[in-house]
Parts: C-alpha cells; structure tokens; sequence
C-alpha cells in the first residue's frame, strides 16, 4: 500500500476510494513494465482461483482461500490470505495442500480452517499474528486419494492423509463437533458380485475406512456418537450435516450397507448422553442449502428458458411468484445465501442464462433484483445485517479481484485484485455469444479473439466444449482443463467457447438429460441419444456453420477440444460429422460399451441395456469406438489413467487407419495417478505443450519447436501419410451408404 | 529308516530292496492307522510337487525342491530336501518362500541354490550338515510380483525381493556369472501408446528395472559387463545363457528396447577384460533346450498322430529316423534332457499321447526306447555315464514317489515315497480313456469314480478341463486349479477330467493353434474359431453323450469348470451347447471384446480385427458376453483379479437374467494380488469348498453345510426362481431362430 492511499483515507469513504486506488496503483505498477504482456502458460497454470472467504466476525478483515499451481514446488497449493480491509494490507497466514471450510471465529479477528501442515487434515486456528495453531487433531492414518492404500474419493488434489473430514461448532462454542477418518479392516477379503464389478475401472483395490462421528466438549472430553462406513455420504462429507439445540444436537446420516441408498436416518443427542435416539427416516438426503425467502418459504427457480421464474414455495402449496428473471438459483459454483437475522431479506447467489455469468439476488417483501456486473461474482461473504459484504469477481478477461457488495443499492466497488501477474496480461479480446440451432436450441458461449485479428482474413479455429462451463471466470480449469485457450489465440487460432445447449431452455431438452440421470423415463435410447448428445454436435456444426459463413473461420481448418462430458461430445463429433478435422479428447470413455458395468443405471436410458443383443444396434449407433472407422480426424486422447473406454477407442482409431496418440499423465509416484482435473502443474504445462503442438501439427502442417515430445512428429506424419487417401475413400463411402443415425 | 532295512544292505543290490522296503514300511506304517482314508481339501492344498532335484557330484546323495501349500503359515511352502542315497535318511535342508535352479557342486556333497531366506533372492549353498550359507548377495530392492510397486512378472508365487536372478558357474568354479534385478528411474513418467495400451488389463502402474549382467571372480571382483531392460526376457529369465570358453564367455541377449522383437545378439567377453564385443545378431532366442543325438544331429519329434516319428536332424539337411513312437519331446512338463560324455547315449524327457504321462526315451545309435511306467516321471538326475539316475514318480492316484532307473535295461524302482500324508489316502478309482468326437477326433482324458461306484445307477458328473493337462500326476493345480475332483468323486459325482483333441493328431487341427498364435495363415476366423474353440465344446458334447448312453452319466446332471483355457472352453461351452447345466469358470476372459487392445495380433487370427464394424459379426459368433441371452447355465466366475472381460460376461449373464456369481480372491494384502494359480492356501481352500457348493446347489438341488459364504443361498435361490422359466422360452427360442455358429 502507497503513502498516498493511506494519507486520504480520512477524508472520503474507506471503501470505494481506497479501494479504487489500490486497484488503481497495482495495476500500473504491473503493467507500466511491459506495454504489452502476452499470455504464458505459466500464467494458465498459476491463475489463482478463490475457493473461499469468510469476513472476520467483527467485519474488519477477510480471510480467503486461494489455489494455484505452484510450479516451483509442482503442487497445487492452497494459500489463506488475510486483509485487513481498513489499511488494504494484505499478508499470506498460512499454505498448504489442503484447505478447506474456511469460518470466522465468533467474536476473534480468527478463523478456523482445515489444514494439512504436515500431520495430515486437521483443524486449526489462524489469524494475523501467529502462524497456525492446531485446535484438533484426530491421528490421520487413512490417506485419502488415487493412491495404493488410499480411499478412493474424487478429489482434485494430491493424495493427503485426512484426519478431520469436517467440524462444526455449537452457536456458543462450548461443543466442537466433528467427522474423523479411521481405517476399517485391512484383513484382505474375498469381494463378490457387484463388489468385483465396481473395480472394473478402478485401478487399485478398495480400502476400508469408517468416519467416526464426534462431540468435544469445552472442557476437552471427547466422545464418540457413531461409527459409519466411507460410503456413508452423509457422514463423510458433512459430518452428518448437525444442527443445534439449546440442549442437544440433530444428526443425519446415510441408511446405507456399503450402497448408496438414498435414504437418511435422523438421530437426536442431548448434551451429557451418550446414545442418540433414532428420529426419523426419510426419502433422500438432508439439503443443507435450501433457502428461506421473506415469506418463510424455499426460495427457488422454475420453469424453462424465457419463462423461467423466481418463485417462493410455501409449505402449505402456495406459491409467490417474484416474476421472471434470466438466471436461475442452486448452481453449485454460485454465490451461497445469506438471511438477515429478521428474515426480511435473503441473498442468493445465481447464474445468468443468456450471458453466462454468476450473480446475486435480493430478494425482500419488496420483491427480487439482480446484482451483476460485467463479470461474475463467485464467491461471497456478507455481514450478518446483509449491509454488505465482499466477493471476488473475475471474468475470462478479469483476473479474480475482490469487491464490495451494497445489496441495498446493488453498488459493486473494486477492493483490490489477487494477482499482479495475471493483471499485467494485456487481456485479449472475448466476445459473448448465443447460437441457435438448425432444431431452435439456443447455445451460449464466448470466442476469444486473435491478439491482432483481421477481419479480411479467414482464421483456423478450435472449438473447446465442457458442458456449461464456459462462462465468466478467468482461465478456469473446470472449462479449459488442459487446453490453452489464450495461447491459441495469441497463436492466431479463433477460439470457440461453446457450451451445450442448456437443457433449461425446453423440457424437451431436459427430459433427455433427466432419464440419462435416473436412467428410466418416457423416452426410447434413441430420443435419449439425439437429444443429449446429437444434438450438441449439430450445434457446434450449426456454430462452425455460421462463422465460416461470416468469414471468420477456415472451414478447413477446425479442431474440436474437451475433456470430461467434453470428450464425450468430441467422441461423437468426430465419428458423427464432418465438420472437425482434428480433436484432442481429455480423459473421457463415457458412451464406451467397456464402460457398461460401472454405468448400468444410465446405459439403461441411452442403450437400453448391455452391449449385446437388441441392444446392440443402439451402441453401433453412438459408442465412439464401434465408429472409428468413419473418423477422418486424428485424435489425441490425454488422460489420466489407463481408462478402458479410452483405450478401446484409441485402439479402435489405429484399427481403422486413423492417426491416433494417447498420452497418459502420471501421478506423483508410480503408486498414485493423475486426477481428472489434473493438479501437478508439470503435467498441466506438458499437456498443454502437447495440445499447441497437435493442433498446430494436423491444423497448420507445423512442428511447434516448443513442443514437450518432438520425438511424435514423426509418428504424426507416418500417420499421416496412409490417412488421407484413406479417409477421403472413407467420406465417399460413407455419403453412399451410412444409414444416417440422426 | 528301519535296522532291519539297513541290515540287508550288504545282501542285495542296494536300490530296489532298499527302496521298496523303504517303500512298503512307509506305506504301512501310514495306512495302518486309518483303514479307509478319504480325500480332504487339506490333502489337495497340501500335496507335493517336486519342481527339481540334483545328485550329487559323487552321486551319494540327491538333494531335491520340493513345493507344497502350507496351511498353518498360509503360504506357499518350498522346502530343499536332501536325501542320503545310502541309508535313504532324508534331512530337511531349508525353507524358503521361494527355492529354484538348484545345482550340485562339483567335487562336494553340497548344492547351490537361490532362496529368499529374509533378504531377498539370493545364492546360497546347503549341505547335510549346516545352514544355508549365503554365496553371493545383490542388494534386492526391486519386488517382483503382482504388488504395488512390483515387476510384473507372471508368477506362482508370493510377490517377494530379488537380488540374485540367475547363476552360472565357469565348468571350473573360478568365475561367476549372474544377473542381478536393480530398480530403475523411480520418476513417473508420461506413457504413451502402446505402453498405455498394455495397461488396459493391469491393476497396477508399471515400475521400472534393469537387469545387470555381472561376472565375479575367484578373488571376490565383481564386475558389470552389460545393463538391460527387464524387458529383454533372456536377460531376465536365463542371465543371458551364457556359454564357457577357456578364456572367456558367450552371452545372449534379447534386442529390444522395450518391446519383444523375437531377436537376440550374442557378445562375447574374454576373461580379464572388461568390453564385451559384437558376435552377430540372430533371429529366435537361443535355444538352451535343443538335444543332441548320437548322430550328433538335433532330435525331435515329427508328425501327426500315429505317425509321430523320433527323428535326428543333421544340419546338412539329411535326417535319420528312430522310428513311429506315441510320445513326443519337448514338452514344457517333461524331464530334461542329458547326454553321455561319449555323446552315444541321449536320455530325453518325453509325453506319451494316448494315455498321457510322463517318460523318458533313451536314443543311442542302437534305436530308440521309451521307459514308461503307469504314472509320470516328471523330474530326474542322471549320473554322467547314464548309469542310473533318480525321478519322480507319480501318477493320479499315486502320490509322487522318488524311483531310480537304469536306461540300459529300463528297470524302474521304487526309493522313498514322499508325501505319508498322501500315501495314507485310500485311492480312488481313475481310469484312463480315449474318446472320438463326431468329427473324428480324438481326444484323451481320465474319469475320476465315485468311491462307492453303483453301475446300476446314473450319476451327476462334473468334466473339467485345462487344455491337455489330463495327465498322470497327482493332484496337480495345473488341471485341477480350485475344482476338487478329488472330493466331487467322495460326494458321488462322476468327475471326467477332458483334454481336449490334441493339435499332434492332424495338421488341420494344428494349422488353427499356429494360427491362433502367430496372428496369421491361411484360416478364415470362422475356421479357426471352429477348429480351436467349437469343435472342442462338440468334443465334450460327444464325451458326455457317451457316458450317457453307457449309462454312467445323467445327462440332466452335468456341469463343466475350467480355469484359464479352460475358462474359454467353459464359456463357450455354455454360451453354444445345451449339454452343461451349470459351469464354474476361472479367471479367465479371452474370446471377450475387452481383451482387443492387449491382443491385437491374436483376435487377428480369431475374428479378423477389432470389435466393430466388419468383424463385429465374428465376436457375436464366440465372444461369451455376446451371448449371454442363450446360456442356460448358472456360471460361477472365481478370479484372481478384476479382470475386464470376466467382469463384462458375469454383467452380461446377469443382464440376461442368468444365476450368475464372480468371487474375487484377494492377494496377502490389499496392494496385492493373488496369482492366477492361486498360491494362498487360504484362497485355494474358500474356492474349491464355494465350488463343493456351487455345484450341489444347482445340480443335487442342495446346500452344503460346509459352504464357505453360506449367506450366497438366498441369493443363488432367487436367481433360480427367475431362472427357470427363462430357460425354457429361450431354449424353446434358440432351436426356432437360433443362427447356428458351427
């Protein structure tokens, strides 16, 4: 902070200027160095992202999580930053591999917040002045991870050893509250039927672990409530979601054997017992973010598209309409909510519909208002009186920054921004979009523009698809995983964000994505397959369509790029259309009929059952690697572990003369794997190199020097000297005879 | 061993009577307690097999391995045996998890022998008097097995460390040569290709090693001459078989890096230097086993059927006949090969094809002899000159039994019988047979008789198979893996023990095997699957229908197992015939779609390509998980592992609404495997007794009280219910509309 900002801070409001003005300062000081700044990939891998804050109780200063690889240390670490939000001081409390649930500490200018400091997951205090102070710790001996020995839990981070999975304080702080994670058995067992089936894909043998459910009291006893298997959802990953009475508690946890059941148990503890009474059964899982309104209903969303409604639900059937607004409540990386102590007014967090951003809605007797701003606002922590409260907005051109949120007024102030680095980056040029399709499907979405992009000039493009990911946040790993974006368009690549038409639009649409989930439903495998998967691609041929047709992209030089429900769209993309002459598929074989076993639910929704039999003709329908050989794109396949469908389909190219590569990105040891969004930032950049390099190789017929495997380019071209003929021998045929599946 | 035994020594020629008293005194003394002793699981796990034995140099004595489950320690057991030729004393040596290439030391009654006595595989010598004493260690830090973190080698045994791979001593003892595991790069890596397709069927990620070739002298030097990759199979499995020169060496080593390329180059080194130098490269791999004849030509054996004729082949191209025999050499099982100092006089290991055992042949330039018993002689020394030399003996109802025999005039006599434990059990009756298939096929095997055979009665019947490992030994997990055919005949079943029709009686056969193997020929897949699959599930169709119309066997009362190739037969079996009415298969998955990508160059042979497209029509012919809504069967699958195929088949039969139940049988931790024969007592105990169970369930309608997961009947029950109605429409179905495959 400059003696400058200090020396005014009495004269005008604390926030806005000052916040102004540090904002002001920083970003001059980090961009007077270099009149343009280019994006690196290092800039991609260490972009921080906030995965929580939380104000300090008496609303002086902010703690917040922030994550970014460090590629130094090649971890994905976790940094808790405090700031004093009268000075704008800003000082680093604590790092780690882990930090998770992040709480102001009632009545202390401290938080409490679950570490990793070296003796695995445990819960500590932090605050300005001394490092971080072990408040419980339960012996983490279950490692928690991809990992041989490890508990399987999807996790975007290393493998760590967990002791606390979870805490919660009683509202007085006398009774601590917790979920510890204890080995079960390690006797090897015989495992049968469906036990064997689940480990089809996995590649490490299940371990056994229990949560232990716990209650310390203030004097320090402490006791065990009850003991529940991992697989209990409930205990695992809420501590049994508690609530507080004045002279007891309320637990809940998961009825279930080892399976998922979908039914939880209450249970009731009075403070000084040590037996919890049975308090009810009920169909599904406690939520935990239903959200009261001013009218002492649940505050929700309804309806489709245009029509789409904020409603308040009364428990007696009515319903309060506070009209139709374009976003819609209950995204899980939206804003969470907030209710002043009168219940008067509520805050929700939300995502916009037509504009893909995150927002907030105020909603009072008075009636509901948007709070946005040209990017999104995705995390929030706001004073009890919901005067005000502070977020971080970000945008695909704004680096994350914090802001101060007047819901009263809707006023949006800049604070201060998280990172210098990425601020210095001239921004590139992204544009917001929506597409309809040949069908009326709208889909939105973003192009990020060539640094010096001439409109006389026709552009190669490559479309990156994940979903509904595309939307405002700064270089998100959910959206981009391993495919730099900003590279290729500092590259001269037209970059195409699409997402998916969203089943929200139409009913049509979301009863396709409905059956898919629950696997039964009204419609036949093939509506089911057209509808959540066919129909994406026609979209992005619709979308390719119209900017070849407004001179934008070279028809003949259009990459298709996605990972997760990306690669699936991409799978059948290439083996369904045309229009994509090149693809990289990250760490996806959903649709794969190898993957039938582990997806028996939903297979039934979109093939009707096994690969075999009657059922077959639906699979060579849609299953990428029953049509590699209509492919006429090469396809590299980056995953993050031996999956079987992926496999099948690489295999299934090669088979089929179509140049294929496959490259596999390790864990920290050969006894721990990748995850699916990979977190060791040697491989984030590898991979990245790896995607510049095949794009540039298949899209502009160059070998990148910078690529991270040069030895390939040979291969590559081996490949793809017996695929061209090839595959215009295969276009032929297949005009003349596919039986069109759409 | 007895006076009264030790005084008729000087009487009579030492061997026979000595041996048979030996014999008889042992035999009584073990039967005489228990006048009527059955079978038990225990004798089964426990029952020995001798995997190698060594004379001494002055042939007094003869030491001998010998492996067995121990039950109490729950492993499996190999203890070094010696026995004093001259008194028949017989010492325990050492114990060891693992015990191999025993070798007698020249001019000392005393062997050399790796053993893993705590510190990892090493080379020890043992003699009568002291303890193992180590010769030479290499640090062992690299586990081999199927164990996180382990080399991957296909193995029976536990996962465990090595140091020392393989030994080799100069004829005059001054140097030693040996092949020492070290861990390579411990840095994961990127995979790509290739090696991520190889990990489709692998639990656990590859782990690096190099073999280092190393020569140590009569002064304690030691010295590296060559690193290779643990890949190179001549490195790993036979130290580079290295040759003796006076004033050097030879070895071989496989040319690849990384990849099997069925090339070798050999070096050559002089003693005292440190450089090895070139001396050509060549296809194949050394043989160590090709047997020299008295012409000094390569004997072998020619032709099919009885046309099998012992021929000795002169590189000059002519060839000498021996004459038509029924055996043949160089199967992997039989005794070794040794050839007199005078080079007149060849003894060879050798398979008789009719009623298949183990013998040997003795070729001089006289002709040729076979020495047979009625049971195996599956291990032996011989003395330089040929004299005399030492085997097992053993046979299917003979547990094995040390013998002596004299080539010249073929005598066979008993020394020492080696198991009491065995020889105490009342023998069942075992026949021997040859049965012809509606093709004219022959093919062999064994009926195993209900102790208390009835022939007025019809009995239910259990054939099992592995390939052609029908053969007269005793009790040997090679045929009979986890199917107790030992205690079904106790129970009253008819237990036929089929090989399958050997490929040595017609080249049309055997054009389908090679076929099979090397990916190509002349056979469309149709035929090879014809040939080298159906006609194998006719051949046991035609088997039973026999022992039906003899009135033996009640045809509503049959089942089929079979572990490895054996699991193929049955799967095919049941997803092709209406024969077996209920089938245990183990751990096994070939045929199936999921085995494509790790066996590209075999499903060539099978079905012509991948599993799509043109060659998909040849999968549904065979593929089992393909036919799964024709099995009228309930299938047991026991696996050693997830494997995928074995996963998608139990799926798919449980999908088409088949009683159907996999058991996964875990390794000694949850970071390991157990192997594909199993080596866990433990594990061989739960399957062979959830066999028991298995089949009185579905074939005597009753559930075993010593059933290990007694909680299975409920479950297998309401499988049945569903089950049976089923059967009978799709039985019904299958004779309208079924598109036979033969």
């Amino acid at each position: 902070m400059t003696g400058n900002a200090r020396a005014k801070r009495a004269k005008v409001a604390r926030w806005s200027i000052l916040a102004s003005l540090l904002l002001a300062g920083q970003l001059a000081e980090a961009k007077g160095e270099t009149p343009e700044r280019r994006w690196t990939l290092e800039d991609i891998v260490t972009a921080p992202k906030v995965t929580s804050l939380a104000l300090s109780s008496d609303g002086s200063e902010l703690a917040y999580i922030q994550r970014a690889g460090d590629i130094e240390k090649n971890q994905t670490m976790h940094i808790v930053y405090r700031l004093d939000l009268s000075t704008g001081e800003r000082t680093e409390m604590v790092r780690s591999g882990v930090a998770m649930q992040l709480e102001a500490i009632e009545g202390e200018r401290a938080w409490n917040v679950l570490l990793d400091m070296g003796e695995g997951q445990q819960l500590y205090r932090v605050d300005a002045g001394s490092k971080a102070e072990l408040v419980l710790a339960s012996e983490a001996s279950v490692t928690v991870g991809e990992t041989e020995g490890g508990l399987f839990a999807i996790s975007f981070i290393a493998p760590h050893r967990v002791g606390v999975l979870a805490y919660d304080w009683s509202p007085d702080r006398k009774w601590l509250w917790y979920a510890a994670l204890k080995p079960g058995s390690a006797k090897p067992e015989v495992h049968f039927d469906n036990e064997v089936v689940l480990q089809k894909q996995r590649r490490r043998a299940p371990v056994s672990a229990v949560v232990e459910l716990r209650l310390r009291s203030a004097s320090g006893e402490d006791m065990l409530v009850a003991t529940r298997p991992a697989s209990d959802r409930l205990a695992f990953h809420y501590a049994g979601t508690v609530s507080w009475a004045n002279d007891g508690l309320r637990y809940y946890v998961e009825t279930t054997s080892g399976t998922q059941s979908d039914k939880s148990e209450a249970f009731e503890l009075k403070f000084g017992s040590t037996t919890s009474i049975r308090a009810g059964e009920q169909q599904g899982l406690p939520s935990v973010d239903f959200v009261k309104g001013p009218r002492g209903g649940l505050l929700t969303t309804d309806g489709y598209g245009s029509a789409l409604e904020l409603v308040e639900a009364r428990a007696d059937g009515t319903r309060h309409s506070y009209g139709r607004y374009p976003f819609y409540l209950g995204h899980p990386r939206a804003a969470g909510s907030w209710r002043s102590a009168d219940g008067r007014r509520t805050i929700l967090g939300m995502r916009t519909t037509t504009h893909p951003r995150y927002g907030l809605a105020l909603v009072s007797s008075r009636g509901a208002r948007a709070i946005v701003t040209q990017g999104s606002l995705t995390q929030c922590d706001f004073r009890e009186n919901l005067d005000w409260g502070i977020c971080v907005e970000e945008s695909m051109t704004q680096p994350p920054r914090l802001v101060k949120v007047e819901p009263a007024n809707g006023k949006v102030s800049h604070i201060i921004p998280l990172s210098a680095r990425h601020e210095a980056i001239t921004p590139l040029r992204v544009t917001s979009h929506q597409w309809k399709n040949r069908s009326g499907h709208t889909a939105t979405g973003f192009i990020v523009w060539p640094r010096e992009y001439d409109p006389a000039r026709r552009y190669p493009s490559i479309l990156v698809t994940h979903g509904g990911d595309a939307d405002e946040r700064f270089a998100d790993q959910d959206l981009q995983w391993e495919y730099p974006i900003q590279l290729w368009a500092e590259r001269g690549y037209v970059v195409i964000l699409a997402n998916e038409p969203s089943p929200r639009q139409s009913p049509e649409l979301m009863a396709a994505f409905a059956q898919w989930v629950s696997g039964t439903g009204p419609l036949s495998p093939v509506e089911v397959q057209r509808r959540a998967w066919l129909n994406v691609v026609e979209t992005f041929e619709d979308v390719v369509s119209q900017l070849v047709l407004k001179g934008i992209v070279d028809s003949t030089r259009v990459g298709i790029a996605g990972y997760s429900r990306g690669s699936q769209i991409t799978n059948v993309a290439i083996t369904q259309s045309e229009h994509f002459k090149v693809a990289s598929s990250g760490d996806g074989h959903f649709l794969e009929p190898a993957i039938y076993p582990i997806s028996i639910r939903s297979y039934g929704a979109i093939f009707g059952g096994p690969p075999a039999g009657k059922y077959l003709e639906h699979y060579l329908r849609i299953s990428p690697s029953l049509r590699a050989d209509r492919v006429c794109a090469p396809v590299i396949q980056q995953v993050a572990g031996p999956h079987a469908g992926a496999i099948d389909f690489h295999v299934a190219l090669r088979a089929a003369g179509v140049p294929a590569h496959i490259s596999m990105y390790p864990g920290e040891t050969t006894a721990s794997e990748e995850t699916h969004l990979f977190h060791i930032p040697s491989n984030r950049l590898l991979a990245m190199r790896e995607n510049l390099a095949w794009f540039d190789f298949w899209l502009l017929g160059k070998r990148d020097p910078d690529a991270p495997f040069s030895e390939h380019f040979d291969r590559w071209a081996a490949m793809a000297d017996g695929f061209s003929k090839n595959c215009l021998v295969k276009a032929d045929r297949n005009q003349d005879e596919a039986p069109s599946v759409r």
